[in-house]
């Protein structure tokens, strides 16, 4: 796809997080089940109907934009993904990997953090209201599911693997 | 590698950096030169030093752990800078070229941001405080970065773009 405008640019952005999403719904299951931690569980499945929702609202800006729904591959959240899946395999306590998915899944939130915090802003130059409305809401929910994920970190699970 | 312990998981984390901002450093010239932002570029290039003291850190926290600096290859960071690198390819208009390259400079800091925040937790309950203090102090200089950026975008990159 060859990139023009900002509109060509939020459009690419929207299909990279859209493929994000995606795999993230995909991955949640399989990290809730290798963690042992029930708080982290029960956050991780919190997080994996948010992120059902999540992906309702970019099909919404996918509507705004004119545009069917679809993703692109995206290299970034593919490279983190992988990182859990490695760490799955070379990690034999069952606490201490806990304490690295609990990392891993903190690193997914902040590169949403960032790609929302960047689609928010180029919503709002193209004078897409509704899109920022949706976009903000899904950054709002990042930062919170971030929040608590250090909560937890805190709290039980690194002490716990110390 | 095996990691059996939080000091396995920790040294794990210290590698994965330490490969990751050794591929920042490769990466921030090209980058700097690509985009078409004074400001931008000054930036970038300001990053470029704080990131090679930062490497120094590191070294000073392999030192603490009685290891050998060396990194072990980081998907994740290799993933957002192939994203960077195939949006250069992509993108005909320098304006938004720019504005995408603002926003993949801030994925690398996020990205940093949670891994390094993830390392002040785990030296805090290793009890190693020179590397708590290390960590915190590259902590800090990537959230001001990442702040910098977001200031940057706003004043100044995505205006033009728009």
């Amino acid at each position: 796809m060859a990139v023009q405008t900002m509109k060509d640019l939020f459009l690419h952005g929207i299909q990279d997080v859209y493929y994000a999403e995606k795999r993230i719904v995909e991955t949640i299951p399989k990290i809730a089940k290798a963690v042992d931690s029930k708080k982290l569980s029960e956050a991780l499945e919190h997080h994996l109907e948010e992120t059902r929702g999540q992906i309702k609202r970019l099909e919404k800006v996918f509507e705004n934009c004119g545009e069917k729904a679809k993703g692109v591959e995206c290299p970034a959240i593919d490279g983190i993904i992988k990182e859990s899946d490695e760490i799955i395999k070379e990690t034999k306590d069952k606490q201490v990997l806990t304490a690295a998915l609990l990392a891993g899944a903190q690193a997914v939130e902040h590169y949403e953090i960032s790609r929302y915090g960047t689609l928010c802003e180029w919503a709002k130059l193209l004078d897409d209201d509704d899109s920022y409305k949706l976009l903000s809401e899904t950054l709002a929910e990042e930062k919170a599911a971030d929040k608590k994920l250090t909560d937890i970190a805190q709290k039980d699970v690194n002490r716990k693997a110390a």
